[in-house]
């Protein structure tokens, strides 16, 4: 049961998909609380044992009580407890306790939802621009044609599943991307040409480890143009990509938000006269510094500029690429033009004074490393919308959702029944129908292993299902241990990336020296494959969630409901991977007895009864050691030893892990084609495992 | 047996006390490694289950394998994995494996441990200036009358205890603090006047939690002059130290290591008139911008210069002050004034200019943004020592430690038999003989309580056995959960201080809502005083560790080598705090069957006996759970919930927790005075406890 409220005359985000009447009177179980000046505030009491999940892609618990998050995406590589706000808003959370709810504020602008924060027993959310409110209750068990498919029988479900569905199916299907975007890729900002991307494929190969996709950085564009391409660099491109194609390798380019300021590029030009940048109060293109220097923004909330800027991508279509990630789309600003001028000029003022005391300092040095990311900004240029002029600051969560709509709607155009591999760093509820994300510039620190973990669920229940983070970590040096521990949490994530930044030490698999140890990892993402891409595809075409707190399945038991470092992983199993350097294991909590699976490698498999309760499991680096619930089973590729890639994987030979006593249905996607969108429903068939 | 090895002319940094004659041929276990120009190497080759202990001030593991460590003091806040460089330098690990030695590099300047970072099994130590190694091997249980006090019988050691036990000998006996230096004090920076220091004192009085001391931060100084006092904000600043010191609670002012550039400053003058401030190539003071805005460096590797620096504490000892913390002491620089001068005039040249592509943009942000701590500065000035004038660049480490060095060389001519609390931000071995520390500026944030606890048995090796971490966190906002938590590790921390940043929430513990809570975790400090005065004073004087991994008690215990969040407090404790928000308790291992103590405030305490092996441990915010190990007994002082800070804390009562099956004795310090020096070797009773 949804109920929707209004406050005020929100920006139409699009986030939703179904239209509901608004209702009238307060939004029970929230009250009024007291605003200041430019803002809404609600609030409500928590009691000791409610747990709050949700909110998306933010830092630290599962459970998301004791801090305070902002939405207000942001470009901040350094992901800390103590981040003030990331890359997305994901403004859904649920209250989970004696009467559990859900509710979405759906909000183009700023938030702030303090959980317990100023005070361990208040949940505050304030608004800094008007928004649509929905609250959501727990049907029951439900049965509705459009978030069920033909899955039977449908499970009674634990309220904030059902609260979780109904949300689901207020946003719209999640976005499933081709087959081989669940293959394993290597990534890095600093490839610095074709022979850079020669010797990963030929490294990978080499070290008969498996990989899928390799990915081009800001390095392959010409200074950082938008659908460009630096020849000095990457002299043919087209060719590159239908040779790496031809061995199974995708090549994935990245695509910034700005546009750089340069007479004669195209797309600058087309876009300034046809007006389709942001543009200040008096109308001019708004001039910011991002990678290519000077730029300006595409208005991706203009439906014109929009299709224009979608349009883009066929340059890179065109040459074969069947996927792309879309970046700096927060949009993250390093200069805004005019304050740098200023900037400089008062800089210079300073010459030969005395700056006085640290406070003089302090000013001297804030003009200039104060222009990043600065409201001042955000709040100086406009969108022309279908509901008129805007200012930035007012809709500047929509903007990485809006920019990745723009290559979606493009990529319909282009091939109405392809699915492409699509993502993005910034985003809004609402762009999971469009792509999926990617939790931005972690660093390679082993607690980014644990907050990786931590936002899977969150990001699931807000519509987020294709999402992975950076494994290995993306700021700073990984190392070995680092890297194999990660990859052993990532062969369950569906985006499966290894990617780092310009400077750092080499972080392919196969500069490593336990080669087996990587070997291994990597080939139960290609075993598991059947499995994952079945739990994929079923969670998005029924609104349910691949990644589930344990709580969620066992709700009754409240030290389930206390964990934080395992998760439900699909139907079948429980995921608790190792993430302190140095561990040779870690503890695991079985809320009820459980199949232990081992695996080294693809090939070796050993199972192992483990009752409910508490554990300490060893897991050596290289190993990859989960659960199978009672009752449930998995499908196996059993030649995924030898898998290349995932269009070299035998999908037809299954051996199947099975934790049943008696004969069990699965329900296994059967999708050959790996492409199409229109053939996905009907490529589930019903596979009965023998006891 | 403790072997010597000289490389090159080091820097004589007074490290050790004890003068050995330097040994031929090469360092084994070490073999040189290659070195790049204008630097040392050497190298080992480790095995698989080798484990690293020490390096004191660093990141990550009490196992420090799989990383690089820096030794550079270093002023940087922002404490994560990836940190690179910390506070101190404390050159000395050990290698427990087969073959276990320990080894320290007593150099000056800067260095780095490759502790299996670049390759797993290779350990590689960079030195880049001239030093002294020294290597240790164990010699088995030993008896000598330098490091042994009457405690009997000795144990036998575990062959890295001993090396410990060795090294300390070496580096003479560490620092004691007057006994009220243990007792719970509460610092924030921004107590901006008297009135502010009595509302906290009225505070913690009026909602009856024990407190010992209050910090004063730069606030306290005129225009952060060391040696002043803003009678503005502080009109009488001997009386309120008088006030206060009547209520039992002690006043700790801060003194930083730069000190202002001001005509008629007598301290700068002064300076300045007898060539005591560090000097550029041209023997002009060098400035440099700290608090204080420009500043310069008193010289405190110069003996007279240094005499004369201590002396300046004189001003506030004659108002009664009995501690003080040295901070800013790696030194910390903002600023290079020249430097700042051309950063001003050349950002100053790009007016009217276009900056090019985001290269530009670097460039020119740099060139402020780059000031700070910058190696350009630490090389461009000198110091007048006994062995000539040396480039600060080359003994950079032992800044801090002369510094505080200097404070407690005056303190010993201005009261010889006097302890006086003292310690500092920065350091290196060696000045553990003259103050403690504190961790630096860590952040509210529930990973640091970790790092807390981890640093601890390292920092114990080298030396440093007054230590503690700004409880609560210093940086960004603290919770209420995350205090409580914190505090229930920081009352077994010798330094017991809360502490936080300017412009933070507030941090007081009265300020919280549970306020039981909050008594209840401090009066368990005071309750187990007996305990840890008794076992700090005989590891300063026996040359033991407060702190323990489980390892160093339980060798052959695999699991126990592996444990990363527990530790042995003293002889008879293990400590297993519970750092995870939301976390209703957590895992401990229990190498042997242990005696679980639950204290709720000092006279609450319940026990139950856990068996050896894993268990999940429930322990409420508020609560202290430890455990005591089989046949020990442990002190508690039986009032402790009346006593408003450790001089009203009635000593002579005792309980005692006890798990044994036979009489035992324990060694308890009954050192009633608390401040004298020469009476502490005297101050032990045996006192029989029966089973």
């Amino acid at each position: 049961m949804i109920a929707k409220y209004r406050f005020g005359s929100p920006f139409p985000t699009e986030a939703t998909v179904v239209d509901l009447p608004c209702a009238q009177g307060s939004p029970a179980p929230f009250c009024a609380a007291e605003p200041e000046e430019g803002e809404r505030r609600l609030g409500l009491h928590l009691s000791a044992e409610d747990i709050v999940y949700g909110l998306g892609e933010q830092p630290r618990g599962i459970n998301k009580r004791g801090w305070i998050y902002r939405s207000w995406n942001t470009d901040d590589p350094i992901h800390t407890e103590g981040i003030p706000a990331m890359y997305g808003s994901h403004n859904f959370f649920v209250v989970c306790g004696e009467k559990p709810f859900g509710a979405f504020f759906d909000c183009a602008g700023r938030m702030t939802f303090d959980v317990g924060y100023t005070d361990p027993e208040e949940l505050t959310v304030t608004a800094y621009e008007d928004f649509d409110l929905y609250i959501i209750r727990p049907d029951g068990a439900r049965e509705t044609a459009e978030n069920q498919s033909d899955r039977t029988p449908a499970p009674v479900l634990f309220p904030v599943e059902d609260i979780v569905r109904q949300f689901r199916a207020l946003i719209g299907q999640s976005y499933i991307p081709p087959k081989w975007g669940f293959g394993y890729a290597q990534s890095r900002w600093g490839y610095a040409s074709e022979g850079d991307i020669c010797e990963v494929a030929d490294g990978y190969a080499e070290a008969e480890l498996p990989l899928d996709a390799v990915y081009l950085d800001i390095d392959y564009m010409e200074r950082y143009k938008d659908f460009t391409v630096d020849l000095s660099r990457y002299p043919d491109l087209k060719g590159l990509n239908a040779e790496m194609a031809a061995r199974g390798i995708h090549l994935v380019p990245i695509v910034d938000a700005a546009v750089k300021v340069e007479d004669g590029y195209p797309v600058y030009e087309e876009g300034v006269e046809k007006g389709y940048f942001c543009k200040d109060a008096e109308g001019i293109p708004y001039v910011v510094g991002v990678w290519p220097g000077d730029s300006v923004l595409p208005d991706v909330l203009n439906a014109d500029a929009r299709e224009w800027f979608g349009s883009g991508y066929k340059f890179l279509l065109d040459m074969g690429i069947e996927g792309f990630w879309n970046d700096m789309n927060e949009p993250a600003l390093f200069y805004g033009k005019k304050r740098l001028e200023t900037a400089i000029e008062k800089t210079g003022e300073y010459k030969g004074k005395n700056i006085g005391d640290i406070g003089g300092f302090w000013k001297l040095s804030g003009l200039i490393g104060g222009l990043k990311n600065s409201d001042e900004d955000y709040n100086a240029f406009y969108h022309d919308t279908a509901v008129g002029r805007v200012c930035h600051g007012e809709v500047h969560n929509l903007y990485g959702y809006y920019m990745t709509r723009s290559a979606a709607e493009y990529f319909e155009k282009y091939a109405p029944d392809k699915r492409f591999l699509l993502f993005s760093r910034s985003s809004y509820i609402g762009m999971h129908r469009y792509g999926g994300i990617w939790t931005g510039d972690n660093c390679s620190w082993w607690s980014h292993i644990l907050l990786n973990l931590k936002m899977l669920p969150s990001l699931n229940m807000c519509g987020f299902l294709y999402v992975g983070a950076d494994l290995g970590g993306f700021g700073e040096n990984t190392t070995e241990d680092l890297l194999l521990r990660w990859l052993a949490l990532g062969v369950f994530t569906p985006l499966m990336r290894n990617h780092t930044t310009l400077g750092t030490r080499n972080q392919e698999c196969y500069r490593f020296k336990n080669r087996k140890a990587f070997a291994d990892v990597l080939s139960v993402r290609y075993a598991i494959f059947p499995y994952l891409y079945s739990e994929y595809v079923a969670c998005a075409l029924e609104g349910r969630m691949l990644f589930r707190p344990l709580s969620f399945a066992y709700p009754s038991d409240k030290r389930a409901r206390g964990v934080e470092d395992q998760l439900l992983f699909g139907d079948s199993a429980m995921i608790a991977p190792v993430y302190e350097q140095n561990a040779k294991g870690r503890y695991v909590y079985l809320p009820e007895r459980m199949k232990l699976v081992r695996m080294r490698g693809a090939a070796d498999v050993s199972e192992e009864i483990w009752e409910a309760g508490d554990h300490f499991m060893e897991v050596e680096p290289g190993e990859v050691a989960f659960f199978l619930r009672p009752g449930k089973v998995m499908p196996l590729a059993a030649d995924a030893a030898k898998a290349k890639n995932l269009a070299s994987l035998d999908e037809s030979k299954l051996v199947w892990l099975k934790f049943i006593s008696e004969d069990t249905e699965y329900r296994l996607c059967r999708d050959e084609d790996g492409y199409r969108k229109s053939s996905l429903k009907d490529s589930f068939v019903r596979v009965v495992v023998k006891a």
